[in-house]
């Protein structure tokens, strides 16, 4: 099976993936990616460059993705020659652009923030007069890069690029739902999860499992997931970020087609992984079990401020004698601010036990240089 | 760190240290054996062999096994140089040869069944003349071979090699447990766990976890590892057969220091795997919680008899929708009668859940060529 992309997420596709010894090859671009020295067969190359992906995916069997920027094209001529490109190409290319995807939501009746397209700054500064909004670049934007919220006045900070304009939420709580479904149709979507973000770094802070939501709200989510899946007619596993507003409404934001930071916990608090159950549904095999085991929460190991290079985590003995933590670091060699450096699953009788938990890991463990 | 040895116990070892970014580098005789396509480093030679394991260790921070059979002089001129050895070799040594082991349950006062030792054939025919009795070949045993039960009259069967001769144990049960201690002295065992052999290979054919017996047996045997441990001075993990015979009293039948069969169910079924556990020891770190998530079963795939060559695995997408089955593929291109080929870990609310779903994965998998 190859996959495009190397990095934390391959990595823990790849930990799975030994269990079914299904053999694992990846393509990316740095030589020290996450998954470079653990996988069946690492090539170093760029899965945005056309020639390399033909040349990496021609011998595969199954080609899969763990990051969505890259080449559609190639990947459309392998699936043309038979070999299987889960997800596909057609959903891989509408997810790179943030615009056809907003635009999907609006045509297939998925709830989603009002928006408009626009394509330079001065749109923008136009629209900026009226009110508040968030600007999303339509392609290229990757980990919270390429998002930013913008008030009447920040006319110099506008992105002059396509992008997609929303309306800002009136955010009561952000959810995500992961959903898997298999090459055989069958859909199962695990339960909700809620997340707390950084808002500098605008990536998750916190993420705990299961949300603090009413069972109504919960239902509807993860109908909406498997909906959603259902409709985009996809193989493998698709994380659904949503928003509840102020009014009780679900709205959905993005979707990624592939592994997610949302799901991290899944690996020590659910029946069944993300990572597994994507590789299930790739191999046309039943959904496993999406239950959760306990309750969990997820922390992201972000590189501290005001620290790059050769990576020292402080504080990984004391952090893991803290009874229910699972420490998960990703064998990124250099730190720089708020880099993904490795994640923290905390299991958990209930919310308070997990909140404090938390807390005491982010004043315990720092990703230094 | 160095691991001697590179078969399914260091692949999941492999799979454990990925998450602390520990890397893992192997020495096994077979180029395709487990450990190879994924490890870190893997390197092919004989780990009997002074000068391989010489070789192989000289650059390594701490070296661990993954078998016991390995070459111990070499493992002590490591030592001597002051590479960290665990678990240590003269453990390692004792471990190698069941007659020092039993000599060593004796003189440190550990109940074990009453032996002998002997040399020729001709000692065992003389003793069995009285009784049955077990005859262990002191040496060289692994994975149930080098062990046989006698009766009087079977006087062609007897091994010729030195061996250790036991009076037959009633047993009630066989139980192990597997206990840590890290290199700062913290012990931490696990709950005992229930095991059903295969008459035919001598195997674990079906393990329980927790074991269906009372707490005062719970707590001696837990008491008994850790005394054990404790009186070894070790450090690393090691797991402790013993047998509960008919009168309830506990008698300890072999130990093994390195991650063990009866062990491979605490990856899904208890908050910490024996894998995280032997990590955590070796590196000093402090115990995880060795409590039990839920009940667990836990059943070796084994190669079935009449078939030899390139593996087939009937039955797998059949197994993988039972809920609750978790299914370990070791990575072995070649199947052989009794070959330990994977294994399957069950979680169930009781005991009965547990033996229904046991039975329907026997009937279901079959490991053919």
């Amino acid at each position: 099976m190859g996959v495009l992309g190397g990095g934390q997420l391959g990595r823990m596709l790849m930990q799975e993936a030994v269990n079914l010894d299904i053999k694992l090859f990846f393509l990316d671009p740095s030589a020290d990616a996450p998954c470079s020295k653990i996988a069946n067969g690492f090539t170093v190359g760029d899965f945005n460059d056309y020639r390399a992906v033909l040349d990496f995916g021609k011998d595969k069997d199954v080609i899969t993705i763990e990051i969505e920027h890259v080449n559609v094209k190639a990947l459309q001529e392998l699936r043309e020659s038979g070999i299987k490109v889960y997800p596909g190409p057609n959903i891989i290319s509408m997810v790179q652009d943030k615009g056809i995807q907003k635009m999907f939501y609006r045509e297939n009746g998925f709830p989603t923030s009002d928006f408009i397209l626009v394509s330079t700054a001065d749109e923008v500064i136009q629209e900026l007069k009226s009110k508040a909004l968030v600007q999303k670049l339509r392609k290229g934007g990757y980990d919270g890069r390429g998002v930013q919220v913008l008030k009447p006045g920040d006319d110099d900070r506008v992105f002059d690029a396509p992008s997609v304009l929303e309306d800002l939420v009136k955010i009561e709580k952000e959810l995500s739902v992961i959903v898997s479904r298999n090459s055989h149709g069958e859909i199962a979507s695990f339960p909700v999860v809620e997340m707390e973000f950084n808002p500098q770094a605008n990536l998750v802070e916190f993420l705990f499992a299961p949300a603090d939501i009413e069972p109504r709200i919960e239902k509807e989510a993860r109908l909406l997931a498997e909906e959603l899946i259902s409709t985009l007619g996809m193989t493998g596993i698709l994380a659904v970020e949503m928003f509840l507003d102020k009014s009780g409404r679900l709205l959905i934001n993005e979707m990624a087609p592939r592994p997610h930071n949302s799901g991290h916990q899944t690996i020590e608090g659910n029946f069944t992984s993300q990572y597994a159950q994507h590789l299930r549904a790739i191999l046309g095999l039943p959904p496993g079990n999406t239950e959760l085991i306990m309750p969990s929460a997820m922390i992201n190991l972000l590189g501290e401020p005001g620290y790059s290079g050769e990576v020292i985590y402080e504080g990984l003995n004391e952090t893991l004698a803290i009874p229910g933590v699972y420490v998960h670091l990703y064998g990124k060699s250099e730190t720089r601010p708020y880099r993904k450096m490795g994640h923290i699953t905390i299991l958990g009788k209930n919310r308070n036990e997990l909140k404090q938990k938390s807390k005491l890991i982010k004043q315990t463990l720092k990703v230094k240089a």
